[in-house]
């Protein structure tokens, strides 16, 4: 999703390509809860590297020892991502699905400055770099380590417990870095969809996944080709006379009065909402319904095109085929009144624009032939200059940090580690296709999309996500008996030597 | 060494057990350089870990590329410790003896806060947590990834250049971290005499080293028994009547006005210049004449025990024997007109004792039985109460941090490291001194100590360090062999797959 700074028209800064992983993660509706978990808080180090402060700061973790074989069992230890814990700890079934047969306990820990966990209260998200500065990944991986490390010494039956990290999507990045830089921490890692290479993978893979899914949702890839018409009707549209363009959108997306155009530069905005919106289908193109921003029907690309590949004669014709796509989206069970533009997802999309612009800085482009987008360069000028003015002097990206810091792909000395990735997910342009010689598990899941193995089992669930998991488990069982921890602690007399 | 964080007599504070590595180190007497080299600055970042500051400091590093092979030669790269990189330059003769076999590009950067490296000039060393606080392990490495990455951006032939890291005492322990959280950087460290599980070893194992070398430096042990009566020798002199056993010491050690004893207070930092110096002389038990604070003879032990095993009837006997052998230590030379027992070496004391308050916390304790010290139980609470007084907030002791960042001996995962270590240095009681089934190898020198192999070839080498640098070359070759880069980088077609 592109990141939006500001919320009125007049100040709005789309940030050029800064997608978000967080719509793939359903809306969290507390009274819809299928989990059971006790809400603990932990007073959690402010700065892991200097000594340049004291602060200690509450951070939320979420329990579950249902399950839990408290003679040794594992931890299976969610690193949380840009969000509310509770909204993840809902969309990581597969843990809960395999806890029984671990006798796992399962954490899930809030990532800093999302959630509730924030160091400065309201006061974390602003410019101040003494007050959002302390948002990194390097902080956060630290802060996990030192959550572990107290669980293990207040638990009773703990302290010997073999760790096991998950993650999807950025989470998944987390799971996979805590396990290369805190190996005697964490004793393996499930990191699905997670795009750890994404700092230096080309700008335009990521458009061209997603429209692939497009392309081969309807015959002729009449869908994509639709979408890709789609730019240059809406141009046409706001060039005709009196505004009579703008009335005609207004009117036939049913834009919320807020949302109501009268600039080419809202024309801009329009764009931004549907490349959004193609993208975000493409990350949650699940065989079954879920509920994102809204509800959704299974396979919704395939739905979504069910429309977009349609004959159409002229732009009006073409661009209402966009909006009844559009409506699947925002609008599947018919209660939405109006469509706005600028509807917040009240997961952390705003801390997530600053991650973005220090150290996740990932490049997208279109080029708008081999994908269905509008061509779009990848400019770091631009979005350094937007990344500052939003951020101020804490805002300035660092495009080689992640790389430097992680080493993407170079994974030659780490073991313990499944990367999965579903081909229809546009972040497996980033992620780790091929195991190494080492101890590096690539799993390929044809048909999944955004980290479709970490969810729960589902009838619908093609072949591919169910051999996926019952792999992940044998790694997982395997990592967990060779950690020589817990439960698989051998007796002192047979470590000798 | 004890580390005394004042001059006066007034307020001096002895550290309780805080010894440093660097007295291991040569003084260096730029005239006396036998190595060329050029001075560099690199525009280093202060906090590598969040966005709070975006202050840089001047970082100093050392570069002789005499023997590079700029098609694709590699970088060998020392990261230095807590003192001047010139001396850390002198005294790593290892690294330009092998430099020519492997046409490598010498590089020797100096640690923050450190020599000249101070991002704060001279307030670098001041209290505030502001200043002194950015002086930490973490940093450093992250500086040392940086000015790695910045050489191979900018030095032509460097691009590709593999990169094995070189250090003794902490500088080995930065090499082998370098190594296991930064493997994408670098592809092999020699980390010699590196105590990465001094954190967690046993209190006691450190004096029982040195007294071990004592003990075998003379028949029947005559030469610790000795010292270990030096202690309460000392106790009865100072309570002799009308000071007259301060007015014996001040006479027959021949003390610095400076140094003038009046109390029972500084019979107890006589006590620790004595145990500094038997530490000292057990780490520099080199088989060749040295120069450290002083010059120093071969064999230093011995030639000490050479007096201390002579038989004695008193306790003004046994302490002039005793003076007998500081006089080796300080006076070999015969030069110096008094004992100074506060002489400053002027290489980084006040800072290492920063980072031994902070995250380097090495608990050490003597029972005075199966060691020759006097006995003092290791004592947190008294160690963290000093520190605090020595630097305020910002030097509250994290007993289990070091561990949690780096995991001790638990390397499981690590590869393409060589832990070596010397059997007379005292450190090897927190050494990695079994090899792994994975990729880390420990190499024993039964005759060596402190980092003895890291120095240069010399004619009284013992055979066991001539099989240690054998050895180590070896891996060296493999590691860069292996990495893939530089001059064995396969050509593309041949990497497929």
């Amino acid at each position: 999703m592109l990141i939006f700074l500001l919320t009125s028209w007049a100040t709005l800064v789309p940030l050029v390509a800064a997608h978000t992983f967080h719509t793939s993660v359903e809306k969290f509706i507390k009274s819809n809860s299928s989990r059971e978990y006790t809400t603990n808080w932990f007073n959690q180090t402010l700065d892991h590297f200097t000594f340049t402060t004291q602060t200690k700061f509450r951070q939320k973790y979420l329990i579950n020892d249902t399950f839990w074989d408290r003679n040794g069992g594992p931890i299976f230890f969610y690193t949380g991502n840009e969000g509310d814990i509770e909204a993840f700890t809902e969309n990581s079934g597969f843990m809960w699905d395999i806890a029984p047969e671990f006798g796992a306990l399962l954490v899930f820990a809030e990532h800093r400055y999302y959630g509730e966990s924030l160091p400065f209260g309201a006061e974390s998200r602003s410019k101040d770099p003494l007050k959002v500065g302390y948002l990194s990944s390097s902080q956060a991986l630290a802060d996990y380590v030192d959550l572990i490390s107290h669980l293990r010494q207040t638990m009773e039956g703990a302290s010997e417990s073999p760790v096991v990290a998950f993650g999807g999507s950025y989470g998944g990045m987390l799971a996979a870095w805590i396990r290369t830089k805190y190996p005697h921490i964490v004793q393996g890692a499930i990191a699905a969809s997670a795009p750890i290479a994404q700092f230096t993978s080309p700008c335009d893979a990521f458009g061209r996944i997603v429209t692939s899914d497009f392309s081969a949702a309807a015959d002729n890839s009449s869908c994509s080709v639709a979408i890709r018409a789609s730019w240059t009707a809406l141009d046409r549209l706001s060039l005709l006379p009196n505004s009579t363009g703008f009335s005609w959108l207004n009117t036939n997306f049913q834009l919320c009065p807020s949302s109501h155009m009268a600039t080419a530069a809202n024309i801009s905005s329009l764009k931004s909402y549907l490349t959004d919106l193609w993208t975000n289908l493409a990350m949650m193109d699940y065989p079954y319904a879920t509920s994102f921003l809204a509800p959704l029907p299974a396979n919704p690309v395939v739905a979504v095109c069910e429309h977009l590949s349609k004959p159409y004669t002229n732009d009006t014709e073409l661009l209402q085929l966009v909006f009844k796509a559009v409506n699947v989206y925002f609008n599947y069970t018919g209660e939405a009144k109006c469509l706005n533009l600028m509807e917040e997802d009240g997961i952390g999309a705003d801390m997530w624009s600053y991650q973005a612009c220090t150290e996740m800085v990932m490049p997208f482009c279109y080029d708008g032939t081999n994908d269905m987008f509008e061509a779009a360069p990848w400019d770091l000028a631009a979005y350094t200059k937007e990344c500052e003015e939003a951020w101020g002097p804490a805002g300035v990206p660092q495009p080689e940090l992640a790389n430097s810091l992680y080493g993407g792909r170079n994974l030659a000395s780490a073991t313990n580690i499944v990367f999965s990735n579903g081909l229809l997910d546009p972040w497996s342009s980033g992620g780790v296709l091929k195991s190494s010689e080492g101890g590096v598990v690539a799993i390929i899941i044809p048909e999944g999309a955004h980290h479709l193995d970490l969810r729960g089992s589902n009838e619908a669930d093609p072949v591919s996500v169910i051999q996926a998991r019952k792999l992940e488990r044998a790694y997982i069982d395997k990592w967990i008996k060779n950690s020589n921890m817990g439960k698989y602690r051998k007796p002192k007399t047979m470590r000798k030597g």
